[in-house]
Order: structure tokens, then sequence, then C-alpha cells
């Protein structure tokens, strides 16, 4: 019998109880043995939950308690997530979590305490939320070499782009019925703003680096300055704006962002629909492979908390390699990056954006507005091409093609 | 250090031997172990490759030498295929496969005798050449149930089809192309008539059932039949025709077939392009995922291998659970399988194919063709409408809609 402890019986972790109370046998047999949850750490009591009588309100309940082996750690936020994992850690508790947050901010540290104490922090469920990625990137690709990730993995923000592609109106629009059906927070900055993408780019680059950058050195651009005029003559122009968090190792230092991207219809990252997440991965022998499904949500979540709990129970979790604690300086500057860019202006100024960024390799008119796919150049240049015009002339908007 | 041999040098095989050359430090770092390449198994020898001198053209050599622990079966075929793994397994030694033939004819013998010597038998290659599916499907989805499964598993069709709907002409060009640029077989039949997809789904029922049918209880339809002109008309009603190898256990029995089907845009499955492979999974916690990546070709199955390879070497290798041999009347009969259906006819037929039918949920019609998207009904029903309206009057078309 295996006992653990649910730190935060919010919604990611009163998934975890449900799925662990109603699949008893199935996950049994997976996991080669019976799971009790012991504990529920809350700042709430649940009169009436078949786990009430599981509730504590001190942490030092479950540390202290050595039969507790794993803790399951769904609270969000740096703090007090820290603490507590560190501690579990120290106490030689495994420790699984959804937590992007504290992954992205103390993962190397989580991984080095593992070690350590000859236990695991796993944390499939913090990125791409039900989509097996970080076991297939740390098992089945270990021994390739991946070069780059293009990932849509934040579902909110994939609404929004879906909708306002589909003709649902502005963005301003597609936000109010993202939070209406409950896909966007009332204050939804975090996704909107590409904070949530960041995070999980960080961990993202961690896991194929084994470098872990301090997340404010990763580049990142809210959506909320596109357009459906954008986006209908992206489609004109063969492709769709998605938000893409992406990183590659290709010149030696790491590419890393999280920005509205261009992406073309021959990329199957374009056909990410709604809440969905895809993450394009491109590896040495394999080849380029996609991992899709649903990025978040109770169940999927806790499904991807739940395979990591029976992976340690099984004895089958082979050792992620700890990160190691990287710099700002590791990060190719944003400006020099090379990239085709995908820019739109008023009609009216068609002229001198074609002045300022050279010949296009394509470009169409739709209502007004003039598109244009232009050249590979490096990022900074395209935003000084962009800014010169901005301040003369008119609004116009860049953004990279992948 | 750990020493392996390699039955059968050709594309997959001289592929294993190349990756485990080029990548012996990444692989020792991540398998924790050197990994030598004692034998090469082949009829033919091979002067001047860095290898020649492992080359034996006796199985006996390998068996007999206690220090290989384990076999790569990479011969392709039923015979010898089947002899080499049992006598390899039952010697103690751990078989990682490609053939998809000997998986789906004898696994569930070969996963019996692994579990009994306490080896493993591997076969991550067999299905969806260097997509990681099996490993997840048997680790991070291990505690849920899987309710269907529906794959492009086939390259050659795939790009065929994407050719055809890419104005890229008839059935037979797109062949032709298809054999010029190597990715069909001068005998392409087991691909075109869906065996090879039948031999997948094969696989794939047993991962998500534990009952490995006979093949040939596994229904087929080539697509041959298949027309440009009814890609164009399913294009223009929202979709597009795929060789779909289905699974599902809904209704306690198995449903499965190989057949081309309409996939609507909607789905993620009708934008895999070329020779790409998807498999979409419907899992009961984290909802549906769809793992995506070459489905064939050198490196993208010799690292697959590799990674089977170096789980085991690494000890994080957890059991498959044994398949049991299954009759063929656990399958459903398909023509009781309940499907909506995409029906495509000469014009001039197209009030006969509406008495047939019933009434459409969609029609169109493009260059002298209608097209038809009927309301659910049991395969066997549209089947019957089909060919009394092609005994009278006209050749008419049908497929399943996924």
């Amino acid at each position: 019998m295996i006992k653990i402890a649910i730190l935060g019986m919010g919604v990611v972790g009163g998934g975890v109880a449900d799925v662990i109370m109603k699949n008893k046998a199935a996950l049994a047999a997976a996991a080669h043995d019976d799971i009790e949850i012991k504990y529920i750490l809350d700042l709430r009591d649940f009169p009436g939950h078949p786990l009430a009588d599981r509730v504590t309100h001190n942490f030092d309940d479950i540390l202290n308690d050595p039969s507790v082996s794993i803790v399951v750690e769904t609270m969000g936020g740096s703090h007090p997530a820290y603490e507590y994992s560190i501690a579990s850690l120290r106490a030689g508790k495994h420790v699984v979590t959804s937590n992007k947050e504290v992954v992205a901010n103390y993962g190397d540290e989580f991984l080095h305490e593992a070690e350590a104490h000859g236990v695991h922090y796993l944390f499939e469920a913090s990125v791409g939320g039900g989509i097996p990625l970080i076991r297939p990137l740390t098992t089945s690709l270990s021994t390739e070499n991946i070069s780059s990730i293009d990932g849509i993995v934040n579902g909110t923000t994939n609404y929004i782009l879906t909708k306002m592609a589909e003709g649902g109106g502005s963005f301003d629009e597609a936000l109010a019925e993202a939070k209406r059906l409950g896909y966007a927070e009332a204050n939804p900055s975090a996704d909107i703003d590409a904070v949530d993408a960041q995070r999980k780019i960080c961990i993202l680059t961690a896991l194929i680096t084994g470098r872990l950058l301090p997340t404010s050195a990763i580049t990142t651009q809210s959506i909320r300055s596109i357009t459906s005029a954008d986006i209908a003559a992206a489609a004109k122009l063969g492709g769709t704006i998605k938000l893409i968090a992406h990183t590659d190792t290709k010149n030696g230092t790491i590419n890393v962002f999280a920005a509205p991207c261009f992406v073309p219809y021959s990329s199957p990252l374009a056909h990410i629909k709604d809440v969905y997440n895809g993450i394009l991965v491109s590896a040495s022998v394999s080849g380029d492979l996609m991992f899709y499904g649903q990025g978040a949500g109770r169940y999927p979540t806790a499904g991807s908390i739940v395979a990591d709990i029976a992976a340690i129970i099984r004895g089958t979790q082979n050792r992620i390699k700890p990160f190691e604690k990287a710099s700002a300086s590791e990060v190719l500057d944003p400006n020099l990056a090379v990239f085709q860019h995908f820019v739109t202006a008023p009609q009216s100024v068609a002229e001198s954006v074609r002045d300022a960024f050279g010949t296009p390799i394509a470009e169409t008119e739709t209502d007004g507005v003039s598109a244009f796919i232009f050249p590979a150049m490096p990022h900074g240049e395209a935003i000084k091409a962009a800014s010169a015009l901005i301040e003369k002339e008119a609004p116009i908007s860049i953004c990279r093609i992948i």
C-alpha cells in the first residue's frame, strides 16, 4: 500500500483525488500496488467529501509521517509550493507536480535534491496538460539530440486565435467568449501575454539542453495586438497565426521565445484548434514528431499526474537528469535571430513597407490591409523597419514565420 | 558493456547499426552503459563495412553466446523471424523488433515467453516507425481505459491520397510518383490493399484490449478504387479521404478495420500529409491525444529500436502485459458497425442514391459527380444499398465517416 498526500485540493488536486478513487483497480494493476490518499492539505475543509477525514491544515503532519512516500503538489504559485516541495524531497518523499511556475523557477534545485535523496521529482502535467510529452522526451527520445521544439502550449490563446480565424470576431470578442466558457480567467494576462507559455518553454528548454534559464530571459509577446484582419490576411498567404513557444540550439546558443507567429498550413501546428495543444519536436534520428492533446483541464492534467505516480510506484521511472541553473547570457539576442517575417499594414502604406523591408516573397491585400511575407532577416532589423514606419505613418504588425 | 546482435542488415537493421555507431556517447549516457554490436546475422557479407568482422551466417553463433543479451530482429516476414525470436527469448535474451508481421502473428507467444524468462519483447518500431507510441500507451496511459484508436499508419497510401487531394493526378499517377520516390515498393499491394495497416491495427488492438486477433479477422479495404473526383467532392463537403486503421471496444466487442474513410477537416487526422503518420487515441482521463511523425524510413524506425534497447539496458522498461490469443468471433461483424457514410455517384443517378440511402445530411456536386453525407446506418445496409445501385445503374463509391 502506497500512501500519498495531495497539497492543494483545487481543480487539479481534486481531479487527482477523483481519478485515484474512481480507477482504483486499473491503477493498482498498472502500478502493481494499491494507492491510498492519506492526507489532503488545504486551507478549507470539505464536509461531506468522501476524503473529508484526510484533510489537514498543517503541512508538518505530512512531512513528519514516514508512511507518506509521494507528495502531489497542485497548489500552484511559487510559495509555499517551493518550500513544501524541497522539504518533501529532503524527507525522502517523491514529489509530483502540475505547477509550471515552480518548476520553471526552481526545477534545478528540485531535481538535484531528488537525486541526492534517491527520489523522483516529476512534472509531466506542467507542460501540455494531459499530453504524454515529458516522459517520451526523457525516455523514448533520451538517446537523440532534440534540435528544436515549437509548441502551441497555451489553450486559452489558441482558443481565441482559432475563433478569430473562424470568423468569431475581434480579439476582445473572442476573449469574452473564452471567459464565458471558462477557458480564460477573469484576469487573463498570464495566458494572453504569454507568461504561461514562457514558463512552459523554459521547462522544455531545460529538458533538451539541461540549462534552466531565468524565465525573464525568455522574450514574450502578447497576442493582444493581433487583429482578425491580420489572421484573414495570413490565410490568404497560406497560413495562420498561433502563439508559438519556440526553442532551438542550432547555433550553439539558445534561441527561445513565446510570441504570435505566422504558421504555414503545411505545418501540423497550423491545424491545432480550440483549446488543444500541439508540440512539434525535431529529433536527430526519429525526425519531426508532434504530440497533441488537451493542454489543460481537471482530468487531462490529473491523468498526467497519476501516470507519474504509477511510474514511481512500479519502479520503472528513469531519473530525469538534473537541470543546471543558466544565465540570461546563454540566450541568443532575439534581435539577432533570423526569421522570415509576416507583415501587415494599411494598404495606403504598402509602398513604404516594401521600401523598408525589401522585395516580398509573397503579398496580398484584403479589406484595405496589405500583407507580405519577407525573406529571412534578423528579427531586430524587422522590428527597426517596422518601428520607423509606425513612427512616421501607420500601425503595422510583424510576426516571425516558423 | 552490453552486447547485442542484429538479425538482418537491411534498411532498418543497417540503420540501427549506424545509429549505435554514430551516437555512442549519447547512447551510453542515456542507457547508462556501453553497447557493442557483437554479431550481425545476414546472408551477405559486407566487405569494407566497419562491422564486417561481426557478420555471421549462422544464427547459432548468436544463440549460443551467453554474452549477447539483446537480439534486434529486423529481418521482416514471419519465418525464420518467429523461430529466431522464440529461441532468443528462451535463451534469456531480450528481443527488440520492427517486424509488424511477426508481432501481429505471434506477439502473444513472444510476450508470454519473455515473461517466463524474465526478459523483454519490445516492438515500438513495428507501428508508427519513429513515433513514440507503444511506450506512451504502455506507460503514461497504462492507468487509463483507451476506448478507441484511429490511425493513419501507412505512409505510402497517405502520400498517394495527399498527392491526389493536392491535384497530383489519378491514383495510378500518384502511385507511380510514390514508386519513383521510393515510398512504394515495386509490388505495392501490402500498402495499397491495407495489409500493412491491418497488421498495425491488430497490434494496437492487442495493446488496448489484451486480445491478439487473427489478422484475417480484421476487415480491410484497398484504396485502389478511390478517385481524384471522390477526394475533390469530399473537400467540398468539408473533409478528405484517408486510409484509417480503426479499433474501438465501445460496445463490448472489438470494432476494427483498415479502410479508406472520410475524415472531416475538424479532425487533426485530416491534416496529416505525405508520408507522415498520425495516431489519434481516446483516453478515459487524458482525453483525445494524437501522436504524429514519420511512420517509416531507415532512421526513424532505427530510432525507435534504439529507444527500446536503451530502456532495457537502463532497467526502466516496464513489462508489456502479454497478449492473449483471440478468436475472430470477438470482432464485431463489420456489417453491423454503425457509421455515417460518404457516397459519390455519377450525377445522373443522384436521385436513385437518395432513394436508396434516404435524406442526406449534406450533398454537393462537382464535375458530374454527386456526393452525399448520409446519416448513421449499419455499414452492411450501406453496402447493400450501394450494391443494388451498382448492379442496376452506375459505379458508386462509399466510405465510412470517422
